[in-house]
């Protein structure tokens, strides 16, 4: 492989290892684990999951549904209010596989089940404290009615009350990713209990939760997807090691400023997406630079990282000592912070072994 | 259309006036206009600038210049520190056009002088002010160097100084865009008389200065890209007027959270990236939200933006009184904070007058 242009490399060993926990971990608490195949998007990947005894899978819109359906994935859950305008999809859907799909409040309930005329278990949004979409977990009376809506219709069946703790991602400890864990759980408890269905799902997901706790006692079903491949912003939260980040995309170093310091590699926003972390001393940055050896990347012992990116520019800061480590026409490999960005932009894999993984769910 | 996933919409008659008013501009000037194609990245939007008269462009790789050389575009310059591990596909472009590449510094002219075994016309990049790449406008000594390595060239043929004063973007009035507008121009033409090199060429080009100064006195050529279209960073640095925006990303409501007045789409940083804004009230925000009609889309007197965006989910957050405009199945238009990176997250343009636009540039 030359690595001409930025190209996501990926090491099939740590993202195996990586299923491999998370899918044992599940089965030592007894919960059903529905990974969640937007961080990866791939059929391949799909199949290692397969290969670890997943059957059911999370997916955030009804083109990837409809994408894994054909992949031969036969319980896909939705984990996005579902979208009106998609109706007609998502019955063909439904008609040959079981989906479930997400409703997020009452007046979005009243609305759907007024359009859909086919068979479909459901979900109710609960938002324990992320504040994006979902019902406020202690607004009984809206979950009770949204209860009862679902137990009068013929096509959508109660199947539990869906969470994402998207809010650990603001943790910067174990601790406190625990502490948002055990608040989640005792939120969902007490609705389960408030609600009467004693027999509803509780799904929760995130991968830095899920990452974090070793034994889901009381959850029903964990829908982590990140931990696939981790990343930068996963290893800040202290949901991973540095060494169980799966991907990094190769770079090529185009230019050295010596004035500055800096080595220019083509590699920007069009490759890794514009997000960024801070780092504890308040550097804000864009990934984590490695080098690259025939296994893989490793890391400098003093850490190294993109301080800035332009569409296609990007930027890496080193001290004076460290600039000679950079040369022109070398490749380098960048930790992205976010995975599911870097994938959704770079759309086909390299695999440390050579082998091209291109069946990416289309947009 | 049915818009039931995120979808970039175009609006062709404003694309066509931003083009037209540049290219008059242009002439007027007497200035060679060379567009940079990375914003549209599209064949067919490129005949709209070849129908205004333009036949030089600007790309940002050697995968664009490839494909826009096999669209008929003769006269490419890849405005990006040649990377050489992309040496043998340059070669092949340069055997059909006039190819121009950039070097950015003394040692990587060097090292790519050894490489190169075709003839090519080569700027260097000069940096005044934006520290990004180039060699600073008064680092005479590392230009003359460079100036006379390529003068002894027989491959590379010194074609000018070429200069991004990505800076303007920091602008927020047309006074400072004309400040910085002023500076570079004052700061080129000390360097063109230093380096003796009366013929060289002088190549200017970002959205904000182009758009706002009337006569280009003084610089031989401009090559702005994203006043194809705009966007809302341009409107932020009063480039363009908000009516002048060429883009927009239509986007279904699925729910309404009538607590918080906030509505959720279908639409997010897989669709627009993560590329903010802070609006002069601090507010962070994503994107400009607009209501959608037959003939496109228009605004609501009273501002309203995205307040979020995850993966999927964009938040528009309203005042209670406009929370009833939005209903869930209902179609919104976001103007994107940055047209580029849109376009390169959707690549395909649905224009309003139901025409689709496949043929961009891959990556």
């Amino acid at each position: 492989m030359n690595f001409n242009k930025p190209t996501l490399v990926l090491d099939e060993e740590k993202c195996r290892r990586n299923i491999r926990k998370m899918a044992k971990k599940a089965i030592f608490s007894n919960v059903i684990f529905r990974p969640h195949f937007k961080t990866h998007q791939s059929a391949t990947i799909g199949e290692w999951f397969r290969e670890e005894g997943i059957k059911k899978i999370t997916v955030s819109s009804v083109t990837m549904a409809d994408f894994f359906a054909k992949h031969g994935w036969s319980d896909i859950t939705i984990a996005f209010p579902f979208n009106l305008r998609e109706l007609n999809n998502a019955k063909k859907i439904a008609a040959q596989i079981k989906l479930n799909i997400l409703t997020s409040s009452l007046e979005h309930l009243i609305t759907i089940k007024e359009m859909i005329d086919f068979r479909s278990s459901c979900y109710i949004k609960i938002d324990t404290g992320y504040k994006r979409a979902g019902v406020e977990w202690n607004d009984s009376e809206q979950i009770l009615r949204m209860i009862s809506i679902l137990d009068k219709n013929d096509h959508l069946r109660m199947e539990g009350f869906l969470v994402h703790a998207g809010h650990s991602y603001q943790s910067r400890t174990k601790y406190e990713i625990k502490e948002i864990y055990f608040d989640t759980l005792k939120k969902c408890n007490s609705l389960k209990e408030n609600s009467g269905k004693k027999e509803a799902i509780i799904s929760t997901g995130d991968t830095p939760t899920c990452s974090i706790v070793d034994d889901f006692i009381g959850i029903d079903e964990i829908r982590p997807g990140n931990f696939v491949f981790y990343d930068l912003m996963q290893e800040q939260i202290k949901s991973c090691e540095r060494e169980e980040i799966a991907i990094a995309v190769y770079c090529p170093v185009v230019d050295i400023n010596r004035k500055r310091n800096e080595a220019i590699i083509y590699g920007g926003a069009v490759h890794f997406s514009k997000e960024a972390i801070y780092l504890s001393d308040g550097r804000k940055v864009f990934g984590e630079v490695a080098f690259t050896e025939n296994e893989g990347w490793f890391f400098p012992e003093q850490r190294i990282f993109l301080k800035s990116l332009t569409q296609e520019h990007g930027i890496i800061s080193v001290t004076e000592d460290m600039i000679n480590n950079f040369r022109i026409g070398d490749i380098v490999a960048v930790i992205p912070v976010h995975a599911c960005l870097a994938v959704d932009l770079l759309r086909e894999y390299h695999t440390l072994t050579g082998i091209r993984i291109k069946d990416l769910c289309p947009k």
